[in-house]
Protein backbone atom coordinates (compact mmCIF):
# COMPACT_ATOMS: atom_id res chain seq x y z
CA UNK A 1 0.00 0.00 0.00
CA UNK A 2 3.00 2.30 0.88
CA UNK A 3 4.70 1.46 -2.39
CA UNK A 4 1.47 2.04 -4.28
CA UNK A 5 0.97 5.60 -2.63
CA UNK A 6 4.41 6.69 -2.55
CA UNK A 7 4.25 5.59 -6.50
CA UNK A 8 1.52 7.86 -6.99
CA UNK A 9 3.45 10.74 -5.92
CA UNK A 10 5.97 10.48 -8.14
CA UNK A 11 3.64 10.32 -11.14
CA UNK A 12 2.40 13.28 -9.84
CA UNK A 13 5.82 15.02 -9.43
CA UNK A 14 6.32 14.26 -13.59
CA UNK A 15 3.00 15.29 -14.37
CA UNK A 16 3.63 18.52 -12.64
CA UNK A 17 7.06 18.93 -14.51
CA UNK A 18 5.10 18.67 -17.46
CA UNK A 19 2.50 20.97 -15.84
CA UNK A 20 4.72 23.77 -15.25
CA UNK A 21 5.66 23.56 -11.62
CA UNK A 22 8.64 21.92 -9.96
CA UNK A 23 9.71 18.15 -9.96
CA UNK A 24 7.58 17.38 -6.45
CA UNK A 25 4.27 16.08 -5.83
CA UNK A 26 2.72 14.74 -2.48
CA UNK A 27 -0.39 12.39 -1.94
CA UNK A 28 -2.57 12.97 1.77
CA UNK A 29 -3.98 9.74 2.65
CA UNK A 30 -6.57 9.09 5.31
CA UNK A 31 -8.47 5.50 6.23
CA UNK A 32 -6.62 4.38 2.78
CA UNK A 33 -8.24 6.71 0.70
CA UNK A 34 -6.43 9.87 -0.75
CA UNK A 35 -8.11 12.94 0.48
CA UNK A 36 -5.47 15.57 -1.03
CA UNK A 37 -2.61 15.42 -3.65
CA UNK A 38 -0.50 18.44 -5.05
CA UNK A 39 2.73 19.19 -7.40
CA UNK A 40 5.07 22.02 -6.31
CA UNK A 41 3.51 25.26 -7.49
CA UNK A 42 6.06 27.53 -6.85
CA UNK A 43 6.17 29.48 -9.90
CA UNK A 44 2.90 29.19 -11.64
CA UNK A 45 1.41 30.73 -8.25
CA UNK A 46 3.99 33.18 -7.66
CA UNK A 47 4.27 31.81 -3.88
CA UNK A 48 7.54 30.24 -2.79
CA UNK A 49 5.48 28.33 -0.46
CA UNK A 50 3.61 26.54 -2.33
CA UNK A 51 5.60 23.24 -2.26
CA UNK A 52 3.80 20.23 -3.19
CA UNK A 53 3.31 18.82 0.84
CA UNK A 54 2.61 21.97 1.77
CA UNK A 55 -0.09 22.67 -0.89
CA UNK A 56 -1.12 18.92 -0.11
CA UNK A 57 -1.90 19.91 3.19
CA UNK A 58 -3.60 22.91 3.11
CA UNK A 59 -6.03 21.06 0.85
CA UNK A 60 -6.45 17.89 3.37
CA UNK A 61 -7.26 20.47 5.83
CA UNK A 62 -9.59 22.01 3.89
CA UNK A 63 -11.27 18.87 2.96
CA UNK A 64 -11.52 17.98 6.55
CA UNK A 65 -12.58 21.68 7.86
CA UNK A 66 -9.23 21.09 10.40
CA UNK A 67 -6.17 22.63 11.16
CA UNK A 68 -4.28 19.36 12.45
CA UNK A 69 -3.74 15.61 10.14
CA UNK A 70 -3.35 13.51 13.05
CA UNK A 71 -4.64 10.27 11.22
CA UNK A 72 -3.38 10.94 7.95
CA UNK A 73 -0.25 9.89 5.92
CA UNK A 74 1.98 12.10 3.71
CA UNK A 75 3.75 10.64 0.64
CA UNK A 76 6.01 12.68 -1.26
CA UNK A 77 8.56 12.06 -4.23
CA UNK A 78 11.29 13.71 -2.01
CA UNK A 79 12.17 14.16 1.83
CA UNK A 80 10.56 17.09 3.19
CA UNK A 81 13.06 20.63 2.97
CA UNK A 82 13.08 22.31 6.45
CA UNK A 83 10.00 24.12 5.20
CA UNK A 84 8.01 21.22 4.78
CA UNK A 85 9.18 19.00 7.61
CA UNK A 86 7.95 22.14 9.67
CA UNK A 87 4.77 22.73 8.20
CA UNK A 88 4.33 18.33 9.04
CA UNK A 89 4.78 18.56 12.80
CA UNK A 90 2.26 21.64 12.59
CA UNK A 91 -0.60 19.57 10.90
CA UNK A 92 0.42 16.91 13.11
CA UNK A 93 0.39 14.22 10.63
CA UNK A 94 1.02 10.68 11.57
CA UNK A 95 3.83 9.63 9.08
CA UNK A 96 5.30 10.16 6.19
CA UNK A 97 7.13 8.33 3.50
CA UNK A 98 9.04 9.39 0.64
CA UNK A 99 11.34 8.22 -1.98
CA UNK A 100 14.27 10.60 -3.03
CA UNK A 101 16.15 12.01 -0.75
CA UNK A 102 17.64 15.96 -0.01
CA UNK A 103 20.67 15.24 -1.63
CA UNK A 104 18.84 14.04 -5.19
CA UNK A 105 16.66 17.33 -5.07
CA UNK A 106 20.23 19.45 -4.11
CA UNK A 107 21.74 17.45 -7.30
CA UNK A 108 18.91 18.57 -9.46
CA UNK A 109 19.64 22.34 -8.40
CA UNK A 110 16.83 22.70 -5.12
CA UNK A 111 18.50 24.38 -1.95
CA UNK A 112 16.80 21.77 0.47
CA UNK A 113 20.32 20.66 1.71
CA UNK A 114 21.60 23.83 1.90
CA UNK A 115 19.12 24.80 3.89
CA UNK A 116 19.41 21.89 6.27
CA UNK A 117 22.94 22.92 6.96
CA UNK A 118 21.81 26.70 7.57
CA UNK A 119 19.34 25.10 10.87
CA UNK A 120 22.64 24.79 13.14
CA UNK A 121 24.32 28.02 12.45
CA UNK A 122 24.21 30.80 15.37
CA UNK A 123 21.02 32.96 13.55
CA UNK A 124 23.02 35.99 12.92
CA UNK A 125 25.49 34.04 11.00
CA UNK A 126 23.35 31.98 8.57
CA UNK A 127 23.77 33.41 4.74
CA UNK A 128 20.33 35.15 5.91
CA UNK A 129 21.46 36.58 8.51
CA UNK A 130 18.70 36.52 11.33
CA UNK A 131 19.45 39.14 13.98
CA UNK A 132 17.73 39.44 17.79
CA UNK A 133 16.68 42.57 18.78
CA UNK A 134 15.80 43.51 22.43
CA UNK A 135 12.78 45.27 22.85
CA UNK A 136 10.60 46.20 26.53
CA UNK A 137 7.31 44.85 24.45
CA UNK A 138 8.31 41.75 22.63
CA UNK A 139 7.06 39.04 25.42
CA UNK A 140 3.23 41.29 25.88
CA UNK A 141 2.05 39.06 22.92
CA UNK A 142 2.44 35.92 24.48
CA UNK A 143 1.23 37.53 27.83
CA UNK A 144 -2.04 38.17 26.00
CA UNK A 145 -2.58 34.94 24.41
CA UNK A 146 -1.97 33.24 28.02
CA UNK A 147 -4.57 35.33 29.48
CA UNK A 148 -6.95 34.55 27.05
CA UNK A 149 -9.98 32.11 27.87
CA UNK A 150 -11.02 30.85 24.77
CA UNK A 151 -7.68 30.71 22.84
CA UNK A 152 -7.37 27.76 20.64
CA UNK A 153 -4.42 25.92 20.66
CA UNK A 154 -2.29 24.55 17.93
CA UNK B 1 14.71 51.74 12.05
CA UNK B 2 14.77 48.20 12.86
CA UNK B 3 13.33 48.67 16.30
CA UNK B 4 10.12 50.75 14.85
CA UNK B 5 9.39 47.98 12.05
CA UNK B 6 10.07 45.45 14.85
CA UNK B 7 7.81 47.14 17.77
CA UNK B 8 5.31 47.26 14.69
CA UNK B 9 5.70 43.54 14.08
CA UNK B 10 5.31 43.24 18.05
CA UNK B 11 2.17 45.72 18.23
CA UNK B 12 0.58 43.45 15.13
CA UNK B 13 1.13 40.21 16.78
CA UNK B 14 -1.26 41.38 20.16
CA UNK B 15 -3.79 43.02 17.78
CA UNK B 16 -3.71 39.31 16.54
CA UNK B 17 -5.08 37.34 19.77
CA UNK B 18 -7.50 40.15 19.81
CA UNK B 19 -8.45 39.11 16.47
CA UNK B 20 -8.43 35.60 17.21
CA UNK B 21 -5.34 34.06 15.77
CA UNK B 22 -2.10 33.25 17.72
CA UNK B 23 0.63 35.43 19.41
CA UNK B 24 3.00 36.08 16.19
CA UNK B 25 2.89 39.45 13.96
CA UNK B 26 5.47 39.87 10.90
CA UNK B 27 6.11 42.64 8.40
CA UNK B 28 7.95 42.74 5.16
CA UNK B 29 9.79 46.36 4.06
CA UNK B 30 11.13 47.02 1.28
CA UNK B 31 12.71 50.19 0.47
CA UNK B 32 12.13 51.59 3.65
CA UNK B 33 8.37 50.58 3.47
CA UNK B 34 6.13 48.17 4.67
CA UNK B 35 4.58 46.23 1.81
CA UNK B 36 2.86 43.22 3.32
CA UNK B 37 1.92 42.14 7.35
CA UNK B 38 0.06 39.55 8.31
CA UNK B 39 -0.36 38.11 12.40
CA UNK B 40 -1.17 34.01 12.37
CA UNK B 41 -4.17 32.65 11.13
CA UNK B 42 -3.31 29.25 11.45
CA UNK B 43 -7.10 28.54 13.37
CA UNK B 44 -9.14 31.29 11.86
CA UNK B 45 -8.36 29.92 8.41
CA UNK B 46 -7.74 26.03 9.20
CA UNK B 47 -4.30 26.46 8.00
CA UNK B 48 -1.32 25.10 9.56
CA UNK B 49 1.23 27.14 7.62
CA UNK B 50 -0.55 30.25 8.33
CA UNK B 51 2.17 31.59 10.39
CA UNK B 52 2.99 35.16 10.87
CA UNK B 53 5.76 35.11 8.14
CA UNK B 54 4.00 32.68 5.86
CA UNK B 55 1.35 34.81 4.75
CA UNK B 56 3.19 38.09 5.13
CA UNK B 57 5.75 36.45 2.41
CA UNK B 58 3.06 35.25 0.72
CA UNK B 59 1.57 38.72 0.48
CA UNK B 60 4.79 40.16 -0.21
CA UNK B 61 5.16 38.30 -3.14
CA UNK B 62 1.47 38.60 -4.53
CA UNK B 63 2.15 42.40 -4.09
CA UNK B 64 5.57 42.55 -6.04
CA UNK B 65 4.27 39.28 -8.78
CA UNK B 66 6.93 37.54 -7.95
CA UNK B 67 8.35 34.42 -6.02
CA UNK B 68 11.25 36.00 -4.68
CA UNK B 69 11.75 38.28 -2.18
CA UNK B 70 15.34 39.34 -2.68
CA UNK B 71 16.01 43.24 -1.28
CA UNK B 72 13.38 42.56 1.36
CA UNK B 73 13.57 42.30 5.07
CA UNK B 74 11.25 40.42 7.75
CA UNK B 75 10.35 41.44 10.61
CA UNK B 76 9.05 39.10 13.02
CA UNK B 77 7.87 39.29 16.84
CA UNK B 78 9.25 35.81 17.08
CA UNK B 79 12.17 33.90 16.07
CA UNK B 80 11.26 32.06 13.16
CA UNK B 81 9.65 27.90 13.37
CA UNK B 82 11.99 25.73 10.82
CA UNK B 83 8.82 26.33 8.42
CA UNK B 84 9.27 29.88 8.37
CA UNK B 85 13.10 29.46 8.21
CA UNK B 86 12.48 27.18 5.32
CA UNK B 87 10.36 29.57 3.37
CA UNK B 88 12.51 32.53 4.43
CA UNK B 89 15.53 30.97 2.38
CA UNK B 90 12.80 30.02 -0.73
CA UNK B 91 11.91 33.05 -0.64
CA UNK B 92 15.77 34.56 -0.60
CA UNK B 93 14.67 37.57 1.78
CA UNK B 94 17.40 40.05 2.52
CA UNK B 95 17.50 39.55 6.37
CA UNK B 96 15.66 38.99 9.28
CA UNK B 97 14.56 40.83 12.97
CA UNK B 98 13.14 38.92 15.72
CA UNK B 99 12.47 40.05 19.20
CA UNK B 100 11.53 37.06 21.21
CA UNK B 101 12.82 33.42 20.29
CA UNK B 102 12.44 29.76 20.17
CA UNK B 103 12.10 29.61 24.08
CA UNK B 104 10.02 32.17 24.56
CA UNK B 105 7.58 30.43 22.21
CA UNK B 106 7.92 26.69 24.12
CA UNK B 107 7.36 28.49 27.06
CA UNK B 108 3.94 29.83 26.10
CA UNK B 109 3.29 26.50 24.64
CA UNK B 110 4.71 26.09 21.00
CA UNK B 111 6.24 23.68 19.12
CA UNK B 112 9.17 26.26 17.77
CA UNK B 113 11.89 24.80 20.18
CA UNK B 114 10.36 20.90 19.77
CA UNK B 115 10.55 20.84 15.63
CA UNK B 116 14.11 22.14 16.10
CA UNK B 117 15.24 19.72 18.18
CA UNK B 118 13.55 16.85 15.80
CA UNK B 119 15.49 18.03 12.39
CA UNK B 120 18.65 16.28 13.43
CA UNK B 121 17.18 13.05 14.19
CA UNK B 122 17.18 10.31 11.68
CA UNK B 123 13.83 10.81 9.99
CA UNK B 124 12.46 7.17 10.49
CA UNK B 125 13.59 8.53 14.24
CA UNK B 126 11.58 11.59 14.64
CA UNK B 127 8.70 11.82 16.74
CA UNK B 128 6.90 11.77 13.34
CA UNK B 129 8.61 9.07 11.58
CA UNK B 130 9.85 9.63 8.33
CA UNK B 131 10.55 6.22 6.18
CA UNK B 132 12.69 6.51 2.92
CA UNK B 133 10.98 4.07 -0.17
CA UNK B 134 13.45 2.75 -2.56
CA UNK B 135 11.29 3.04 -5.92
CA UNK B 136 12.71 2.36 -9.14
CA UNK B 137 11.09 5.74 -10.48
CA UNK B 138 12.34 7.71 -7.85
CA UNK B 139 14.05 10.31 -9.42
CA UNK B 140 12.54 10.33 -12.86
CA UNK B 141 10.85 13.73 -11.87
CA UNK B 142 14.86 15.23 -11.70
CA UNK B 143 16.01 13.98 -14.87
CA UNK B 144 12.41 15.22 -16.75
CA UNK B 145 13.16 18.74 -14.83
CA UNK B 146 16.73 18.08 -15.77
CA UNK B 147 16.05 17.84 -19.59
CA UNK B 148 13.22 20.53 -19.46
CA UNK B 149 14.17 23.57 -21.86
CA UNK B 150 12.08 26.62 -20.28
CA UNK B 151 12.38 25.49 -16.84
CA UNK B 152 12.09 28.67 -14.37
CA UNK B 153 14.35 27.64 -11.61
CA UNK B 154 13.50 28.88 -7.78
Amino acid sequence: MHHHFLQQAIELASQNVADGGGPFGAIIVKDGAIIAASGNRVTPNLDPTAHAEVMAIRAACRQLGDFQLNECTLYTSCEPCPMCLGAIYWARLAMVYYACNRFDASQAGFDDSFIYDEIPKQPAERTIAMHYIELPSANQPFQEWYKLDNKIRY
